[in-house]
């Protein structure tokens, strides 16, 4: 049976994002470097990030709690409040910085449109990733937005459900490897990696080469080729 | 037409939940007294969670942020980074509160699930909200569970067509005359406030007492006969 849906992940999918977090914590490794011995306080952060996934989950809110407790945490109490203040003011810079998709990403929806029901499936913040959609100016291509706390296999299979003929007509493409493509591929659908130059090292995994639903792609203007050859 | 389809909000509807936000203030207040001189630590807290409504939305990491920001600003600055990550623990600690559902609840939603649809329509931060419909144990009772950023008349049209047979034979029950009874009534469903003792300031707004299909009961419990009353 032939594809009929297609989902994409939207952070680093659609349009750049871990990058924001990348200078967000350049600029909180300079605002504490003076008040500390650590060295290695990328390191430091993503400790306190893995500790706090648990109450946090993903997104600006919880990056930000953990980089003002990373701070206080590795100054031993003594970071002034002033510099908290400029943390809590850098998580809030990051969510106005817009959501510009990456350029071939609206040609290739739009020519996909006609054929495919087409999905977003996002981990993080409610609040963040409503924003996103409504500022990327592609809200109207989705026949589904999904926002949900954790990508399984169980979350692929129930959206593909739902929305379409079930997870073996539909195909998922995404940055992420452990999110998007090997719980996609567990779950019996197509996974396509579509690699970002930046990985969170809490989404970095091993990539399935041998898995017959599984296809690596530079960048999303090889889509429409690769459905094609699917087809046949 | 009869009601087919009953949504219920979830905080301080189905479980408490502004308690835990009262006595987490509380705390708060009792944390900073010392430092500052300004004595209506409330009202700050309250100006500043409303100036961030549009960078955090609803939920417990909002709030956190929210009272770190007010704690720095109402002491010039001088407060402790010790007590900024008593703040953080305070935040986390709420998150450890279960969801216990309110005595009539349970018994109510199984005497209702044979004949109606059953929905959650609950407003917050997506993580928040997973976990305590998980922890409730009332999750099977649900056939649909919505958190959405905001709950405006859309909101339910979109929900009550989904899921539903329309607003026109939907029913929400809630405890805020804002987010649950106005809204839904404007869509065109019928509105059941069931008041809570404790309502966030942010959440009040007037009694739609001439609306034909706004109806105020004291206790959930009550539901059952009020369904049985509009068939009619």
């Amino acid at each position: 049976m032939p594809i009929s849906t297609i989902a994409f992940d939207a952070d680093d999918t659609l349009w750049e994002n871990e990058q924001i977090f990348h200078l967000t914590e350049q600029r909180f490794r300079e605002l504490i470097a003076s008040h500390t011995e650590i060295e290695d306080l990328g390191q430091s952060l993503l400790e306190t990030e893995r500790k706090n996934l648990r109450y946090y989950g993903y997104g600006i809110k919880g990056f930000t709690l953990s980089m003002i407790e990373t701070a206080i945490e590795v100054t031993g109490g003594t970071i002034p409040a002033r510099d908290i203040q400029e943390i809590i003011r850098a998580g809030r810079e990051m969510r106005d910085h817009p959501a510009s998709p990456f350029p071939p990403v609206e040609q290739v929806l739009k020519s996909l449109a006609d054929d495919y029901r087409l999905l977003v499936i996002t981990k993080g913040d409610l609040f963040d990733q409503e924003r996103k959609i409504a500022q990327s100016g592609l809200g109207d291509y989705f026949d589904g937005v999904e926002i949900v706390s954790e990508k399984t296999a169980e979350t692929y299979h129930r959206i593909f459900d739902q929305y379409g003929d079930g997870p073996s007509r539909s195909l998922m493409v995404g940055n992420s490897l452990k999110s998007d493509i090997l719980p996609a591929l567990e779950a019996g659908a197509y996974g396509v990696h579509i690699p970002h130059t930046l990985t969170w090292a809490m989404e970095q995994a091993k990539e399935p080469l041998d898995h017959e639903k599984f296809r690596q792609l530079q960048s999303m203007d090889e889509l429409p080729e690769l459905l094609s050859k699917l087809k046949k």
